[in-house]
Formats: C-alpha cells, structure tokens, sequence
C-alpha cells in the first residue's frame, strides 16, 4: 500500500492529485495558482470538502511544500514519507522518450533542452520535478510525456513534406499530444468492447479547449492531428489547426499584425478557432447558446469544428483502413450531446450512428446504435491516473 | 461553323489550342516561350507536323500576332476573322466571379486587381487578354476562371478558423484551383456511369505536378483540398499541402532561411513536396525509379504522398457522406498505374478495388473490380476544351 501523487506544473500554476495505489482510490485532489505573483490561491478537495486559502507563493518549491503541509494538516497524510512516489506530466518528450522515464539528472536535462519544442510548457514541468527532487528527494520520481504514445508512428505520418534538413536539423515533425488521454481512452473503450487492444482500430477524438484525434491500430498510436506542436490539426477553441502555409505569407506582407514569430504564434493560438470565427466565445457551451439564440457567427463557428472533426475521422477511417469504434473524450468530447451527434450523423455512410437515446448528458459507454457497424463509445478520461499508474510501474521494476 | 482559341498565358509564355466548334476539333496547338526574353521559340502541332522557329518575341501582344501569322503560314486559317472566339484561362477569380465572363473593361480591371491572390499569374493572364484585345477586337473574348467552379462551397468549407477580420478585410478563405479541370472530368465521369451528374457525389483527384482533391455533389463542388492558395491541401511535386503554422514561426526563429514571406512562399512552394523530401527529383517517375533502385528517401517521398492523398479521399467521404466514384486525372493520376493501385487497394475497407487487369499504362474509364461499392475512374483532363466550350457558350447568348 502506498501513496502516489500526479503532479501538471505550469508556469504560474501546479494541479495535482493524490492515489492511493494499486487500489487507484483519490484521496485528495487540488489546485494552486498565481504561483510568483501576489495573492496565490491554493485549492484542496477531499472527501466532500473544498478548502481554499489564499497567500504568496514565490516558486514551484514553496508550492509543493504548502500542498503537502495541506495534505497532513487536513490529515490525509500523517507524514511526508507516505508518499512513495510522484509522476510528472512532461509536454514534450521530443524523439528521447519512448516511454515514460525514472528521473534522474540527464532525464531533468532533456526536458530542459526539449523547452525548444514547448517553449511555454517544458520549463514549468522541470520547475515542478526539481521542487519535488528537493523536498522528496528519496520517492520514486517519473515523468510521462505527453508524447510519448505517439512515438511509434509511422515515418510517413510523422514527416511533413518539407525539404528533409528541417527535419534533420531542426527536428521539425509531427509529435502529437494528449497521448496519455489517447492511451487512456482506448485502453477503457477494449474493456467496454470486450475485446483486446490487440485486435481493435479505433479512433480517439480528445475533443476538450485542445482538440485533438488519434489513429489507433492494435493499441498503437499510428497517426494523430496534433503535429509538430498543439496547433496541428482540427479546429480548438481558440487555435486554427492546421492551415494552407502560404496564408501567413500573405498576412505578413498585407497586414500589421504578422510581424514576428510571436505574433504569428499567439493570433493562431490565442485568437483564432473558435473565438476568432464566433468573435465571442472559445467556450463550446456559449457557441451553443449563441446559435440557438440566432447568432449566425456562432453558428458558422460550430459547423467549422464539426466539419473539420468529421474530416480528421474520415481521414483515420483512411488510415486504419476502417475501425472498430470512434471514441469521444475530455470536456465537450464527454459532455457536449449535439457535437457528438452532429459528428456521428453527418458520417452514416460510415456505418456509424448515434442512437438519441443513449447519446444523453453524463452517459458513459456506448452510445450508437444496434446495428452500427462501428461503435461510438463516450469515456471521460483520467490522464492523473495514466500518470499515476505509471509511477506504479516503475516503483515496482 | 467557327474557330475558337484558348489561351493559357504565362509570365513569360503563351499556351494556346485552336478548335474547330461546336465539333470540338483540335485544328492545332502550339506554345510560346521566353517571352520578353532572347531566343524566344514559338511550337506549332497540327496533323502529324511539328513546327518550330526561334525569334526574339518581345511582349504578349508580338506572340499573339505571331502565334496567327503561323496559323496563315501553315494554311489553318485563311484570315485572322475566322477565329471568332478566344477563352483565357485566369487563375484567381476571387469571390467576384461565379462563372465565366465575357471581358470588357470591368471585368479586365478586375482580373488585374485580383493580382493580389495570384501575384505570378493574374497579371500575365491580363496581359494574354490585351494582347487579343488589341490584334482581334471584335470576337467574342471570355475569361475562364481556376476558381470559379469552387465558388459553390458552403462557407464552412471555404472559410478557415482565423479571426473573422482576415476574411472581411483580407479575403483570406479557401478559393481552391484546378475548377475547369475537376468540372470537366466529373462530367465525364457522369457519361461514363450512364447516370446524370445531378444524382453523383464525385471525388475527383487531378493529380499532376500540382495536386487537388475536391468533393463534387451533384455536380456542385463543396469542398476542395487547394486553399487561399494552390500551396493548400495535399504533399505535391514541390510544394508542402496544408501544415501546423507553427512550423513557419518555428523556422523563422531558428533558421536563417525564413527571413521574409518571399522566402517562406519560394520554399514551402517551390524547394518541398516530393523534391523537399527525396532530395532528388519532384518528378512522379523519377521517384517511381529511384525507390525500386532502393533509394529509401524517395521512398519515403512516395509514401508520404499516397498517405496524403488517401487521408483527403476518406476526408471527401466524411464531406459527401459516400461517394459514387473516385475519379483519377491530370499527369500522374492519367498515367502512374502504381500511384492509382497504391491509393484504392490502402482504403479497401471503404468499397473501392482497384482491378490489376483493368489498372494498366493508356487506361481509361473504370478501372475497379466489377463489386467494388465505389467506381474507381481514369480519365484525361481536358481543360482547353472547357475553355473553348465557354467560349461557345457566351457566342450562343
């Protein structure tokens, strides 16, 4: 019996959530934002209780040691050594890391110089490894990457058609992410077929604020929308996914806003999707709302990320030469009834269908119908677990 | 009875086929090169003959005067009043042209002012147009759009999920190219499956030097693989297909190649595609060799571009819901039998068979097994004769 804590470290924030394993039970779970800034906010749930206290935090370090003094001061913990071990998320694990890995310096190093491919995300994870290497120095330590899943896919899928030294250089190809929700998911829709992994195509649509869709052939990540960064693909909610190149050309020489890198980055990422097409709301809920109450832009919005999902299964249906079911996940993918059947319906020829029946808010499972030749399958995911999990793997290797 | 001429100019060239209509005869074809250049060569066929003379030709309007003085010269026509009507071919018709036009002076003003969406050819095209203008002014002079036969698509085709402001006041949607090219073979697809267009979802695949992929509902495009630009969609012999822009900002910030749009447009167009990842040639047959010499670059190259070109044919099912046929054209979808094999026999779960008796170098018409659920068709473009047939078509108004 022993405790594990998951532990997602942004640059300004720290969510985490404490198992107890192997029984995969969450004690605890919990939030801490504004870390560095002033008045920072430290949320702790357990049992049916919410505790919030609000106070500076300088650095990831105070960070960890403020929610472990939660964890025995609302005695869920006795002491720190009850925690055994720790997993990381990792954003981008680039071409080093195949799997998830025990961390040691070189490990901490190549997530460092991997910041190069998540400018944003990988030196906050390194924050969060180094403030638990301080605090809990003997615990077993993981990392798990976002990107792990997606190393086994094909050369032809992961290269893009450009001129190789970009590649070979500069490293540019398509990494993916959501892998552990991807692994998840598809790992949860062979229980819910009765079927091994081994035996199943399946397509995953991680559809929450990043959407992204995964080609699964035997458990195998073997194509997903994601590419060289989170900005590949379908349509989010405020990224554009994938786009004809020459756009930016273009937008660089007619316009004022292109100017640089940054500026290329944050329109495409911050301002775009479905933010930039409702000129509303990034937030599926609202652009629901707002084309009911007769809001043609949000409306336009909603039919370009169906559209566009639509494509990426038909695309994965190509791929995978057919599938065993389509699987929808994370926060609209699990919650939002209308996309799912929007989706779905728009495809029948597919042999896919959705029964209204079963397609209903807070449903678990499948949700097509009888007689549809591929399954439609809804599974909240658990990437703290998939994490949690790991770190198990390794304490007993 | 009358003669009608289309016209393909470019920057430095002059392509033209000279038909007897409504018989759709080719009288003689022929191409001008190095216009504005020395040495230029003027190429004249007909019958059996192959004519060529090397002079210097200084502007469009010379070409046109030579280009008739030939067809004199070689006695196809007696006087330049035979002709009675010329189609020039225009890349960008941007969302003002639906159809083709007969030209007059707005209509002129208009294809210049669309220069800014095809900066290489717009004006070059209205250089043609002069030209006829000045030598035979009173025939009836028709522009024919890459572009038009597009307009049909719903906005959540065309649009692309960008701030809504580069649409209104940048016009950056999708335009899409090869119209005349994808409106022509659907049409023949139609008499070859002895049913009316109006009853056929079509996806038809001009695969040459440029590549596009569209989805034709009753004989309406909805959808089409080129974007704002001919760089969109689909790897091609040079140029990239769609990418995750981060990409561009990637490069722009840790190369010294991305400097300026210049830069990123002559790459990502010119330096990518089959060429940017081979290393060696961005010709289809080239490829073919060198893979079977076990050049594992070019292979690679070649794979690449069978996986883009089977995800935009399960994409276009997901768009029509189903398809009646999958209809091959232009360079290599005419000719590369292995490319045609390698594309249908990958996607076999969606009911298309390539039949390897049928699948042969010089097919035409149907190529795929006698169950398969969705014909698979060769067919040879024949854009200059859509050209003259609306050429035809205004002279009838």
């Amino acid at each position: 019996m022993s405790k594990t804590i998951s532990i997602n470290a942004g640059s300004s924030s720290l969510k985490w959530q404490l198992y107890q394993m192997p029984e995969e039970t969450v004690l605890a779970k919990g939030l801490i934002e504004r870390i560095g800034l002033k008045d920072s906010i430290s949320t702790v749930k357990f049992d049916d209780r919410s505790e919030k206290q609000v106070l500076d935090i300088h650095d990831h370090t105070q960070a960890v040691k403020i929610l472990l003094d939660d964890l025995i001061r609302f005695d869920i913990i006795k002491s720190y050594d009850e925690i055994t071990g720790v997993g990381h998320r990792v954003v981008a694990g680039g071409e080093y890391f195949k799997d998830s890995a025990l961390v040691d310096d070189e490990v901490l190093r190549k997530v460092e110089e991997l910041s190069l491919l998540a400018p944003l995300h990988n030196p906050a994870n390194a924050a969060g490894i180094r403030a638990f290497r301080e605090i809990c120095p003997n615990i077993t330590s993981v990392v798990v990457f976002d990107t792990s899943f997606h190393t086994t896919m094909p050369e032809k899928a992961y290269r893009y058609p450009l001129p190789t030294k970009y590649y070979t250089e500069n490293k540019v190809r398509k990494y993916g992410a959501h892998g552990t929700s991807h692994q998840y998911v598809a790992g949860e829709a062979a229980k819910l077929l009765g079927k091994p992994l081994e035996e199943l195509k399946l397509i995953t649509c991680h559809v929450g604020n990043g959407v992204s869709v995964t080609a699964i052939d035997k458990g195998i990540s073997v194509d997903t929308s994601m590419g060289f960064t989170p900005l590949g693909g379908v349509m989010m909610g405020t990224r554009t996914g994938d786009l004809d190149p020459a756009i930016i050309a273009y937008l660089m020489e007619h316009t004022e806003d292109f100017n640089t890198p940054e500026d290329i980055s944050r329109i495409l990422n911050r301002e775009s999707g479905l933010l930039g097409v409702s000129e509303s709301s990034s937030d599926m809920r609202d652009i629901h709302t707002a084309m009911h109450n007769g809001d043609e832009k949000a409306k336009l919005a909603y039919d370009i990320f169906i559209d566009r999902l639509q494509k990426y299964i038909g695309q994965y249906l190509a791929v995978l030469n057919g599938a065993d079911a389509i699987v929808f996940t994370a926060g609209i993918g699990e919650n939002a009834v209308n996309v799912r059947s929007s989706i779905i319906n728009g495809i029948s020829w597919f042999g896919c269908k959705v029964d209204p029946e079963k397609n209903v808010f807070g449903v678990v499972g499948d949700i097509s119908t009888d007689d549809s030749r591929i399954k439609v399958l809804v599974i909240p995911t658990d990437e703290e677990l998939v994490i949690a999990r790991d770190v198990e793997r390794f304490k007993n290797q």
